[in-house]
């Protein structure tokens, strides 16, 4: 079969790979029909994260094409979304809700390709009620990574009714908490962007007000629109050290970050955080924790955010759309196969 | 009137001070019937924080003697226990339960002293039902810091029913977590003490689990008490490197920190506390939030937080208290008036 591999950072290349198979019985391979590039994927892209002739993606929707002896739930023949962290689904951990801390949970082989073997199929896999339409399909795949990690962002920074929620980064994941706490009920929705495309789109997802300054120029802004106090819940969907304290100076005392980011560099100053009085929560999202209820809302057209894929190439093109998004030409590239 | 001064590191001293007056129509004066000397006074004491002929103590219980002319609340004549922050009491963040970060907060100007200036009376102070028996003065003053102190970081951990809890910690703070995540519910809780004295108070609070072992040693065997998972609920009450990634390394993922030592020389890596999965909550407890449910159990005889004084002393020797503290001869030295 044809996938992505990383050999090294800017080095990405549509090769041959031996088709995943069966390892234990509670695998299951899956015909990938559509995945996409994560903004993680930069971080190996830009040679901050280590890389070595790695198998890219982690992201997918797909068809069902054979199970292991032990897969109980999920059928051949089913339409598929997962999570991007293989879990059990019945650890003490998965069953408070952090699937993507299973005390089995193991990550994926690379599901840029055509097919991919999904551990613990039961526990990772969620089936759609039937075959979708096609202009579902990205919506589906965004609920695998970026909908589903905008989401525990926003119920980590407890987005709801009367709370003024602030997001910081207007990536995918940024733009997606945004949706995400317009769904929660928040009252008033305030997005972190200098980019009049993603702007455009954070206003369509339900942000009431943007900022463009950054760093404690944004926090000032920030304070300026809520009595001085600070929001309620901030999203932090970037993972540097000035998102970081951006995102705790914005918030008030008692108030929420919900962070998701992945922490590069950051060291958090244990004193200013002390005086702060914030909660804060984050990590990698638990997204199969919310996978039932976002397919639901796709399914029925509550929500759509398939929007933020605003390139769509064939698999064979992976290495442009590395491109696009290293050069921010891209939001969210999504891999047809 | 006396009242203790903190000269330098290791230099203090009672002598004469200025009896304090009303200066603003919210404030009270009271006559201080006990105070004591707090775990955060050892760090300007050791040379840690600066020092400069700092007038000492912030923890209280008393009489008040007069009122200004904006005090609905508190009537001359009141026993009165207060929090060892002056807040308002009505502004929003006040409102949300953070009256230690209300938008007036502003500290005490020393109550290891025969009197003491209130700010905010009303919203500060809390009136105990009557005059209480002697017997009961040391549970109301600890309630006046390290018992709200403790109570909050058993709070912000989520300790509760089903829940298993560990203790970073063994001063008069974590002593008092133990006493408020036994009085919350949790199932079990772990003290991390090497002390004896400390341990049997500990014990005789609610502890049901000793583990003397610290850092990651200490983490090792908070694993292994809970199927290799960590708590669910961790207190830190130190305030240390040490401390607080024990803390965080001993919680499993999805649980709950509530750290209220006073960090020093504290830096987070980001992404080790990311992959941690916890939820990290603490700071300058909001004691004025519990002081009306701490207050009636002490009055209900329900609990016995005044046990945590191992030596009492006059006023006049506060040196003696300040010096057995630091020398760890004693947990909490409470000061009569």
């Amino acid at each position: 079969m044809r996938g992505v591999i990383m050999h090294a950072p800017r080095d990405v290349r549509v090769e041959d790979r031996e088709n995943p198979t069966i390892i234990e019985p509670t695998d299951a391979i899956i015909r990938v029909t559509a995945s996409c590039i994560c903004g993680s994927d930069l971080w190996p892209y830009r040679g901050t994260d280590e890389v070595d002739d790695t198998p890219m993606g982690h992201e997918y929707v797909g068809i069902v094409t054979q199970i292991g002896d032990d897969v109980r739930e999920i059928k051949v023949g089913d339409f598929v979304v997962g999570s991007f962290f293989a879990s059990d689904n019945t650890c003490e951990i998965c069953q408070a809700g952090y699937q993507s801390r299973c005390v089995h949970a193991t990550g994926l082989d690379g599901t840029q390709a055509e097919y991919a073997r999904i551990p613990f199929a039961d526990g990772t896999l969620v089936a759609t009620p039937g075959r979708p339409d096609a202009d579902l399909i990205p919506s589906l795949l965004a609920a695998s990574d970026v909908l589903g990690t905008g989401w525990f962002a926003a119920v980590a920074a407890e987005a709801g009714p009367g709370k003024t929620v602030a997001v910081v980064g207007d990536g995918a994941v940024g733009l997606l908490g945004i949706l995400a706490a317009n769904e929660l009920g928040a009252e008033r929705i305030i997005a972190m962007s200098r980019h009049a495309d993603r702007q455009a789109l954070a206003r369509e997802f339900g942000a009431t007000d943007i900022v463009e300054a950054r760093g404690d120029a944004g926090v000032d802004k920030i304070k300026k629109l809520t009595n001085g106090l600070g929001a309620h819940s901030v999203i932090e969907a970037v993972g540097t050290q000035e998102s970081m304290m951006q995102a705790i100076r914005a918030t008030r005392p008692g108030g929420h970050v919900g962070y998701v980011g992945v922490s590069h560099d950051v060291e958090l100053p244990g004193l200013e955080l002390f005086f702060s009085g914030v909660h804060l929560h984050g990590g990698p999202a638990p997204v199969r924790r919310f996978l039932p209820q976002l397919i639901q809302l796709i399914w029925d057209r509550k929500i759509d955010p398939g929007k933020v894929f605003d390139l769509t190439l064939p698999l064979e093109q992976a290495a442009d759309g590395y491109k696009a998004m290293d050069e921010r030409r891209a939001t969210k590239v999504l891999l047809t196969v």
